[in-house]
């Protein structure tokens, strides 16, 4: 088992990467009370459920079990999660525990969060993207027609357990999408290991072991230390934004529906090499090489059909990350060093725009 | 114009309370960003908002005007301001400001809370509750079904602007639940206050300015040093909550539609004095004492009619105090000396149920 350290002070917390779930000792060192709410989705629930309640033996567990999909990322949704703690009459001293990919994590993150104006809960993420991403650095939230992640709180959990096995349950079409989070960090941290995932992506994508745990160890040592430099993204952290801005965008005009978190975010990326590009940071052979890996890792690199340049625009409007009604975004210096700038020619953004909005 | 000051480190604020509304230079020192959006009640807009609006002129303000009434305490409410938000593009340097009673202060906190994950928040309190409790210690929140208060977060304002002035259209029902709180700090933490209080209460009934401001002032001084030295409640802080398990009991029993918060808090500081009688803290005759005060100012003494003592213990159940299956109490060791317990015969408490509940 390996184990990683998110250094927050009193809200630091352990991640541990393993190829199955935690013994149930580990587990109940994480949990403070007698009362835990495991909360998980209809797709995960008849894989992993029984066996999670079956390491939480000593307490008064109870569980809810949310429809499946980032259309139900709403706090109509997180409210279920409040109506069941109430009903089974959880304090404050209750644990929830997300059982599932993003959406549930950032909704039970969220739940846990508001209820009784503050409770534990830990991360059992099953999804890739999860693993590496969402799971680790207290971003938690729901969606709004108008925007993704727009009603929120940062809420650190106690601890993350990862079990790299769940990732063999996993859609194609989902381990695709997680990948789009890892090959991000390459681009905007550490280019080594952007060159490591290009020679890796074959055993990564056949969910070879050491592969796949090594992936995912340095995506949540890359996020851990940047979340421990800037908690609540005051500056640093919105680098892990790198794509986000143009991928939220084609997530909101798309109703949250059709294209997965990663897919947006594959395209959202692509966008934002062109962009930088275009700015003389990068080379367009690095776009070319960006193209190449989502390509190879089965991820989109083009839009919606339907998207216009105006619908970017609009959706981006209502980016977390506007300042003074200028849209910031995160670019490339180069490969390995992303930043976030509004020092951009909104014609050259256009041209970026143009170009992949073309059919 | 008075100044306090809520220590809070690095989320300390001031209290100014004065006789009229700021003015617009003190507002605009408030407000860190070019964006505002005030929210107010429609029994407070006709009075204010116009006035309100004219002291912001070199910024771009929205509005919105939502149900008066605390079963309007709701997520569905609150999500009436993220829709403003987001059709109007707030961003995260937005100001929400809180023009009026406790319920839209605790929703307009819980709304800058939890929008993008935390944007800053002024209160303006128009009632005497929300001036002297509800809007200074950064506690937010919505009710649900099952308990009051149950949905929320710590979130401190930037600052509070008390216009004594205001309560001149206060209607007198929702003076004397305001009166309930500023008696409980007299209970809870200062004897000779209390005393104050009793020989100038109608001068206070009168909205004499002096008395009033006085009353006010010390009230918030008291509420400033409890929340400064325990934000978030885990230990002293709940002393602020005497009476509040009963009430809210008596609230969440009537849908929050019957009772005033303050109402339920004086019935509840009464069942709570006969409590500590009965365990021998206080005399029979501090519990006489505090029932005359409370009929003075016009406040109930008993529970609705409907409510037995099964009611108070099934809403009790779910407080937020409960730990461990037990309820916990603020009950008072002499006058001026609150504390919490769980250390209490529950047939004592049985006692006090059954004499309150008897027709």
């Amino acid at each position: 088992m390996d184990t990683l350290h998110v250094a927050l002070g009193d809200r630091s917390y352990p991640i541990y990467i393993d190829s199955g779930f935690p013994s149930s000792h580990l587990m109940s060192a994480s949990i403070a009370g007698n009362q835990v709410m495991v909360v998980t989705n209809e797709t995960v629930a008849p894989l992993y459920l029984a066996e999670l309640l079956s390491l939480l033996p000593a307490l008064k567990v109870d569980h809810v079990i949310l429809p499946d999909g980032e259309q139900y990322k709403t706090i109509a949704t997180v409210n279920q999660i409040f109506d069941q703690l109430l009903a089974k009459q959880h304090n404050r001293s209750t644990t929830l525990i997300a059982l599932g990919g993003g959406v549930v994590g950032d909704m039970v993150g969220f739940a846990a969060a508001c209820y009784q104006r503050g409770v534990d809960f830990i991360q059992i993420p099953t999804t890739l993207l999860a693993q590496v991403d969402s799971s680790v650095g207290g971003k938690t939230g729901v969606n709004h027609p108008l925007g993704k992640n727009m009603i929120g709180a940062f809420h650190q959990p106690r601890a993350v357990f990862i079990n790299v096995a769940t990732l063999k349950t996993l859609a194609k079409k989902e381990l695709a999408a997680g990948l789009a989070e890892v090959i991000k960090y390459g681009l905007i941290r550490d280019s080594q290991f952007l060159q490591w995932i290009e020679g890796q992506l074959n055993h990564i994508l056949q969910l070879e072991n050491s592969a796949t745990t090594r992936a995912i160890r340095r995506s949540c040592e890359l996020k851990a230390e940047i979340v421990a430099s800037d908690e609540r993204e005051q500056g640093v952290r919105a680098i892990l934004n790198l794509g986000h801005t143009f991928g939220h965008a084609i997530e909101a005009c798309t109703g949250y529906k059709e294209w997965l978190h990663g897919e947006g975010v594959a395209v959202g990326m692509l966008m934002a090499a062109d962009l930088s590009a275009r700015l003389d940071y990068l080379q367009q052979a690095d776009v070319g090489r960006l193209k190449e890996l989502l390509l190879a890792a089965a991820l989109p690199v083009k839009p919606p059909a339907k998207m216009a340049p105006a619908d970017f625009m609009a959706y981006m409007a209502v980016d977390k990350k506007v300042l003074d009604g200028k849209i910031r975004l995160v670019l490339m210096q180069a490969i390995g060093e992303a930043f976030v700038t509004d020092q951009y020619s909104p014609a050259l953004l256009a041209e970026t725009l143009d170009l992949f909005c073309q059919s």
